[in-house]
This record gives structure tokens, sequence and C-alpha cells, in this order.
């Protein structure tokens, strides 16, 4: 075992050594992407694929709830169209690739790679929208989008990733907010129910809000070096984009209104997030329902002993007949290199099947997220679904009581900075104060407002650092 | 019904009055997609992206049989990079949109916007080959391209359309032209399964290959209009690409080889096929398999009788169960709208649903492709499932019918020319003469050798128009 552990350890950097190291090593080590031949850009390889389709169809199923149906938007927008909405361009200009030649000629009006969708769905919209029967439109986009950056880091920052966009129309304020807080709920259900990640949600200040919305809701992470990581957005998009894009719709009162719209997004960061909060010094830890592999069986002696394989040929069908994703691995490496591959690819259950464990009738079963070893009946192997729904409870437990851990209240510029410092949210009285967002970024060497969490309770009534009155509850923290 | 006639044929222009106006006034009408607010590119509305969905759905489950797995690959290719395949490069140069600006400046590597990837697949391949244990890759993105196109039609021609695109490695030939001639299968499997349309399977003349490919299989489709439509292709690349991108592996025999390569891809063109191989006059004909909405329920007198609605409701959720995709239109237009609204959205099956039916236990069915009506009675809701494969099974014949009496063995130019001035395939003895294909496209304004299909038997040994000998059947056709 001394050698496995080696390899193991080899392989990827140590978290305690170098956390941003140990996270790039465990992404390309665990086959989930590679670096691509262009520059800020990466390859997403069938195991890391894979687990961006079971969030889509996780998404897919949970957005009917909300009305919504998938569509599919130009790649491009005109720079000139682009121009519209004022606050939005400021705020994605720098960040665009532009293409300038098309078919070999200079294009007129140089066409942008969408960095988000807002325009063209407003484009779309008004010539979709003239009466108030036309409404609401709840529509999602699952696509690519690009921002030039230049620091990139796998699933986190890239100059392109994969996300989806929903965008919609609604004929009163309220209508739009709820649809923003519906959906922002969805979103906290898929680290509830698929990525074991527990999130605060909440509102962002003004500072932090999407270029051109009124209200930007969001979902929190707080990953285990103490920073957090904006996962999920829902936007209040208020009437800006709509008038800009001259929508208009008669209402129930036979005039002309301007409708309220709203935009939402999770993309591939989540898979970031999710790395983050279980991985280990093994590798990757996956919890069970986003997980490609959900079990792996390894024969023991398989080549001493052909009924070895055949057993497990027998229980990989039962299992699969179970609806569990399983994957036998009957290939010719040593039991102990399987151990420490699918350790390091995170697969949440493995079953060992060797000739002891069949004279007894039995498995030997080993958890990934905290190598528990157990020992269950071949007869019992109905039970697995339920073991793998222990692991996924286990796992967010586990993620939920550090997040817990890692509040600090605050009550003057020095604990802020040392809680910040330390990493987890700093937690102080607030009311809206840009300057003094930007004043603490400074200071605190990145310290940012996460937002104004709905579940915190308000612990006094003014402001430590102004002295001023203050109603809200808010979190600092670094951030990814 | 003379005023909803009327309606229906104000909306869209008439088949045999211009087919091609015939041809947009459906896409545009049934809301599958709108043209968007950037020239040549289109918006996938949701009804029109439903179709595409569950055509990807079929093909991830079949691509399963030749060991597929998705990736994502970067939406750009560096112009430093593209340039490496000399044959592919001047095939698709005049048709690229290139970014030449990112985040304000200008970039030094111009960027293509992937109009195939050939390139980078083969760049991830040397990276992650080494071995022969490293094959065979079967690898499948689903993906937009861009192709700077001036002429364009919805779903058949665009700058952007969607669309799968496999790419493999094999040890060897016999094996990459296995995987070709296997995904080729599946594509015609689209047709007999999922659009009811027929196609004819067979290899491309050297001409019309693929830039790079050593060899083109496709699927042809041939449209009422007489022109056949290329509705997917699976590409034998031989080493070229591989060799561009210094891919090579440690063979069985302990010497360095290079792989053989297979690319393969369907795209929204499947969708335009689908919708002129059945549409008519009223509008869309949506087969069973592929139609987002399978069965209508329009309830009459809903608003006097009560019950017709709680029946219908009844029905809708029996007919769920049964996995039917029903739709309950219980809005407040009149029967007669309705009808003519389903019709143009071409839900293969109507069931009426008012007071007299409910008297009788029965309801009203009318089959929207060839309009044949009959009764069913209520308590034989488990016939409906049957009743739609009877409905795909009568499109396929009709089509298949059409298909079969739009071939015409030819003997000079003179029939040549009439041949495919009347339209449909021109069927003649042949052997590769790239010279004369150019001259017959000439000659007959626009004809193409579509393929040497698999299935034709020789009737001669002769070239007719050479009298050079010959021994492979070839189609010629007009084509899209």
């Amino acid at each position: 075992m001394s050698q496995i552990k080696q390899n193991k350890n080899d392989s990827i950097t140590r978290q305690e050594d170098d956390f941003a190291q140990w996270y790039t090593d465990v992404c390309k080590k665990a086959q989930l992407m590679d670096y691509s031949s262009v520059k800020g850009f990466i390859d997403y390889l069938p195991y890391g694929y894979a687990i961006w389709e079971e969030i889509r169809n996780y998404c897919n199923r949970r957005f009917k709830e909300v009305g919504s149906e998938n569509v599919y938007l130009p790649l491009v927008i005109p720079q000139s169209l682009f121009a519209t909405e004022k606050e939005h361009v400021e705020g994605f200009a720098p960040e665009c690739l532009v293409c300038t030649i098309g078919g070999n000629e200079k294009l007129n009006d140089p066409l942008i790679i969408r960095p988000t969708s807002e325009i063209l769905f407003s484009e779309l919209f008004r010539k979709m929208v003239s009466s108030y029967r036309d409404l609401p439109k709840v529509y999602n986009q699952w696509c690519s989008v690009v921002r030039w950056e230049k620091t990139t880091r796998p699933f986190l920052r890239g100059a392109e990733f994969l996300w989806q966009e929903g965008h919609c129309l609604f004929e009163t304020a309220e209508q739009a907010e709820e649809n923003a807080l519906k959906v922002l709920d969805i979103y906290d259900d898929i680290g509830k129910e698929l990525l074991a990640v527990p999130f605060v949600k909440g509102v962002k200040t003004a500072h932090e809000r999407f270029a051109g919305a009124v209200n930007t809701y969001s979902i929190e992470a707080l990953m285990p070096d103490g920073k957090a990581l904006q996962a999920g957005t829902t936007h209040c998009l208020g009437q800006g984009f709509a008038k800009a894009a001259k929508i208009q719709f008669l209402g129930r009162d036979q005039k002309l209104n301007t409708p309220y719209q709203t935009s939402w997004g999770v993309s591939t960061r989540l898979i970031g997030a999710m790395i983050m909060a279980h991985g280990d010094d093994n590798g990757l830890v996956l919890p069970p329902y986003v997980a490609p592999i959900q079990a792996v069986i390894v024969p023991i002696r398989m080549d001493k002993e052909p009924r070895v394989l055949e057993e497990a040929n027998r229980i990989k069908a039962k299992l699969e007949s179970l609806g569990v994703r399983v994957k036998l691995d009957d290939s010719d490496k040593t039991p102990g290199w399987k151990f420490a591959e699918w350790e390091m690819k995170g697969v949440p259950l493995r079953i060992e099947c060797g000739p002891r464990d069949l004279e007894n009738n039995t498995l030997s079963l080993s958890k990934r997220y905290n190598g528990e070893k157990s020992v269950l009946s071949i007869d019992e192997l109905d039970q697995v679904p339920a073991i793998l729904k222990s692991i996924h409870e286990g796992m967010y437990q586990k993620s939920l009581e550090l997040l817990n851990n890692s509040i600090t209240e605050v009550h003057s510029m020095e604990e802020l900075k040392a809680a910040l410092d330390k990493g987890g949210y700093a937690k102080l009285m607030w009311n809206e104060n840009e300057e003094l967002e930007m004043k603490i970024k400074e200071l605190t060497n990145g310290g940012t407002a996460r937002c104004y969490p709905f579940d915190a309770k308000p612990f006094g009534d003014t402001n430590p650092l102004t002295g001023e009155k203050a109603d809200k509850v808010i979190y600092f923290a670094k951030a990814y």
C-alpha cells in the first residue's frame, strides 16, 4: 500500500502546500479537462463534460417549474446593437472578443462573440410581444459565452465557458421579482440535491450588481481555502433593456406598457465549486448524484478465479437495473492501481469483489468521501441506492458545518481585516455604502461584499465601521 | 370551414406557387424560428429547438453503440494552427469568420470561429494518445459552427448552424472505415425511425469529398421539388490530419504508427429535410417521434359544458401516463381557429372532445398527414401509441414511394438533362471522372453527383456519356 500512497501523492500537489495548484492538478489528473491549443480556452473531456450534462439535465427538469422553454440565439451580436444599453456595454466592453472579417472581407459592423445575450433576447422579444396575452416569456439557452480574460482557471474563469442563460419578460415588476427568486431557489437546490454544496443565498449590493440590472441575487459557495465563490446569479433587469429595445405591449389597461425583464445563469463554475468543496489530497471526491460513475466494482484475483469476473458482471447488471451508474473495471491493471485511479477520479463508492468475499456471499464497500469501509451481503444489493443517498447527505453535512464555522461577526475594521485574512465570511451590520465597500476592498487586500444573506438575523442597529444607522446584515469575503 | 381554409391559405404561400417561399413561410408561421437581428443568423424558437432536442436525444442514445463519449472543445481555432492541414484550410478559408480583437487589443494570431473541429480534435488526440492501448478514441461534440454564407435559408444554410461532430482515432484503416459506415447506418435510422424520411446511402465522388478526406459517405434526401439534400456525412480522413498534427502511437508491433481518423456530422439541416419532405399547403406536418407535441386535444363547447374540460383533462392525464406528448388547448380561441393553428404547427394527431363525443363515450380523431378521420372509444385510449406508430409508418411509406418514383435511368446527355430538369435522381453507369462531373454541372445548370448509392445494381458496363468502361452506379441531381 505504501507504494500506492506514494503514487497518489506524487501526482498531485497537497492542498496545504498549494491549494490553487492542487485544484488544477486534480482537474487535469482526473481527466475532467485539458488545456487546449487555444490560449485561455479548455477542452472539456468526457468525465468532466458528463458532470455538466448531469447539471443540465437537473436544470432542464427544474426550470419547467417556472415555465421555461429552451431556445437558441446567435453566437454573435453586432457591435452597433451591443451599444444600445449604456451600462451594459460599459460593463462588458473590456472583455469582448470581436470578429472583424467574414468570408475574407472586412465587416462594416463588427460582430462581438456573445459575453451574455440580454441584448439579443430583447430584440427577439420586441418582435414577439405586442399584448399582455403574449406574456410572460420564459426562455432559456444552453450555450457557451466568451469573456476575454487574461488569467484563467479551469471551470472557474476562462475565455470561454459553458452556461445556461434564462431571459424572461413579465407584465409586472412583482412577477419578475418572483421569477428571479424562484430560480434562485432552484439554483440553491442544485447545491443541496446534486452537488452536496450549501450556498448562502442573498442580494448583491448596488456596487456588485450585474451591468444594467436593478437587483442581482446570488448564491455564494465557501471554499475550504476560506474564499467565497459566486456560483449563480439571477437579475431583475427592470425596464432598462426593454426600453432600449423599444419593447412595448398593450396592457390590460388598454395602454402601452413596458414589460419587466429578468435574466439568470449558472455555469461550469458549479463544477469548480464542487471540486474544491469536496476534493482531498488523493484527488477528486464526487457527490453521487452528479457523478458520471457512482460505483466502481474492482474484482480481486480475477485472473486466478474466473467466477470472480462472472459474479462481478452479475453484480454490475443488478446495480444497473437499480438505476445505479456503475463501472466494472476488468482491465489488466493491479487492484492497488485501480483503487488509486478511481480514488483520484472521485467515484463515491468502491465495491471490491474477490474470492473470499464470494465465499462469504458478501462484498467489501469503501466510501470515497470519508474512507469508511463496510461489508454488504450480496443479497442486499438493493441497499446501494440508499448507501449513495447516505453518502450525499454525509457530504452535504460536512460542507454545511464548514460553512457554519466560517462566519465571524465583526465589530471593527481590525476585526474585519483579521476575519478576512483568516478566511471565511465576515458578518456585519450595513446599509448601502459604495465608497466604504471600495475602501474595504483596498484595506483588506481584496475583500468584497458577497451579499445581504436572506437568512441572517440583525445583531445590532449600526454599521460598526461608520457608526451610521444600519438595519441589514452583510457578508464580506475574499472571493474567486 | 371555408373561412378557416381562407385563413390558412392567406398565411402561407402555396407549394405549387413558390416552394421556396412556402418553406420559409412555414418555418416562420409555425414558429420554428425567426430571423434574428444578426444578418444570416436565426433564432431557434422553442417549437423548433424542441425538435432538435429530440434528434439530439436519439443520437446520444444511438452513438453509444459506437462507444462515443461527449466532449466540448473551444469555439475558436488560432489561424496559425488552422493552416496546418493544406486541403482543409483551402476548403474552408473562404467561409471563415475571424476574430482580430480581444479585450480591446489586436490579436497577434487571429482566431477563427470553428467551421468544423478536425484540427482541434487532432491537437487533443496528440496529447492523449501514445500507445495502442489509448485507442480507439470516439468523441462527439454538440455545438454550433459558423460558415460565412451570403445566401441563407432557415435550417438549410446559414452563417451559424447547430450540429454534432464526431471525431475518432483508430489503430487501423479498417476500424476507421467500420466506424464511418456504422455511424452512416445510425444517420440512416434517424430518417427511418424519427423523421420518417428515407435516405439514399452512398459514397461521394472524389470531387464532392470533404476537404482533406480520403472518403466521404453521405445520406441524401429527396425533396418534393425534385432537389436532393445532403443530410449527413461521415468521413474517413485517413492519416492526413494525424500526420499534420504529429499524432503517433506505439503499436502492437512495438513501432511508432500513425493512427486513422474519422469525423462525422449531422446538423439542423435534418429539420429542413423533414419540413420539406412532409409539409403541405396548410403548414407543417410533423412525424410523431420527433414532434414536440404528438397529440393535441381540442375541447368543443367547453364554455357551455364544464364536463368537457374535466373529461379533456382526464384524457390528457391518461395519454401522458402512456408516454404521449400531449397538449390540451383550453385557450379561449374558437375550435376552428385551434384546428387551423395546430394544423399549421403540424401536430400529428388531433383529438376532438365535445358533448356529443362524451355522450357516445368516444373521441373524434384526425390525422394531420392524410386528413383521415376516425372515432375512438374513450376506453381505448391505450390505442393512441399504436395510432402514432401507424402515422409514422404511413408518412415513411409515402416518402419512400416518392423517392422510388423519382429515379430515372439515363443513357445520354439529353436524357440526363431532361431528368435533372424534371427533378429527382438521374441514375447512370460511371467511373471516377472529375472533368465530366464539372461539365455536367455546367450543362445541366447545377446538377451534381450526389453519391454512388450502396444499394443500386449495375445496369450496363459503360458510361453512356463517354463510352468508357464503367462498373459503378451513380446518382446525379440538382441539390440544395
